[in-house]
């Protein structure tokens, strides 16, 4: 896995359909859609998993669900991201068979040890920053942190937490092989050309680190 | 389906464990379990589901989870129950299978005539009398709206609202096969003894009906 990878938040959306923010963002490069939803209703959830997902097929850009297994079932999206609170991996696993994608978000350096047994697709080094959208975590791994874990994991690094322009290069030249960005993207009054802005520093970066 | 059927609601428990709850009510007569939470990670509603499923398999009591599909598949839970807003009942059908207890609520006639079409194992008339544990609902069906969907439903009536002990009786001979309490047995502070009163009624009343 290497690239932007888009996490949604459907309030930082303000006036702008969810849909038509994550339209913007493959067009401006994505290649990952994390759909995450919180509070709403299983039935609404799997609504709206099944038009994003129909609208990411022409454009190959993988859907990946929060959480949420059964949403991925009814909804044909191709994996799930878990968190540490969320479906334990193996049941995820089982469930979804051998070719899903399933992240695991590593918070403390106990989950980056256990996430060496385990098969999964990448681990999201969370939060890389403080940020306002997610604040039931741990603590902040930051570039040393993140670094850390590069010379350690075996896996693909998905960071999110606080990533924008301005930092995205110095996260990528730190370790990561994908950067999650929610605000960035989402909050964006241009999120095409957020996105495309992202994609082009994380491009450039990951050649300075061959 | 006949009986007594239990809904779980953790913060009515007070004190008292869910599990001690859940396992004072089978002892009392609960024939069927229903694990209804909200607000818990998607971790610990499995752990309390695998729990729970353990707790019952020696009485033979199968347990039902509410709108969740992947936590029925991670506890090995024997079936869903679906509101209508929850996960449709078709994609529930196919992903938990036909031997799976699949209960769909009904809260308008629609939802009734609809569900004539469905397989579902049995419809929950929701609610029948006014309650404080559910406000999300479209109106109240009483006894008569009961009574006209026991004469024109091909299924198994489950009916949840306001239930106990002072109208069980009247609820039973409206043509409700099970009888679905909350606060009846979670809120007693002896809840096997609310349990074996609530089934002694039911019974009495299904002979009678006959």
């Amino acid at each position: 896995m290497q690239g932007l990878y888009l996490v949604t938040d459907r309030p930082l959306c303000g006036q702008k359909s969810l849909e038509d923010v994550v339209l913007q963002a493959v067009k401006g490069g994505a290649a990952y859609v994390q759909l995450r939803e919180k509070d709403i209703s299983t039935r609404i959830f799997v609504e709206e998993a099944r038009r994003i997902k129909q609208l990411l097929t022409p454009y190959k850009v993988p859907l990946i669900i929060n959480d949420r297994i059964d949403v991925v079932q009814a909804s044909g999206a191709d994996g799930v991201h878990v968190g540490q609170d969320d479906m334990p991996y193996a049941v995820a696993r089982s469930l979804l068979g051998d070719k899903a994608i399933i992240g695991l978000s590593v918070e403390t350096w106990d989950d980056v040890e256990e996430s060496q047994k385990l098969g999964v697709s990448y681990i999201g080094v969370s939060p890389v920053f403080a940020t306002p959208t997610k604040t039931d975590t741990k603590g902040v791994w930051g570039l040393a942190g993140l670094a850390k874990i590069k010379s350690f994991s075996r896996h693909p690094l998905v960071a999110i937490g606080g990533i924008n322009e301005s930092n995205a290069r110095e996260v990528v030249a730190a370790g990561a092989d994908c950067l999650a960005v929610v605000s960035a993207i989402c909050a964006s009054s241009e999120p095409e050309a957020a996105a495309r802005k992202l994609k082009s520093i994380i491009d450039t970066a990951l050649l300075m680190r061959r």
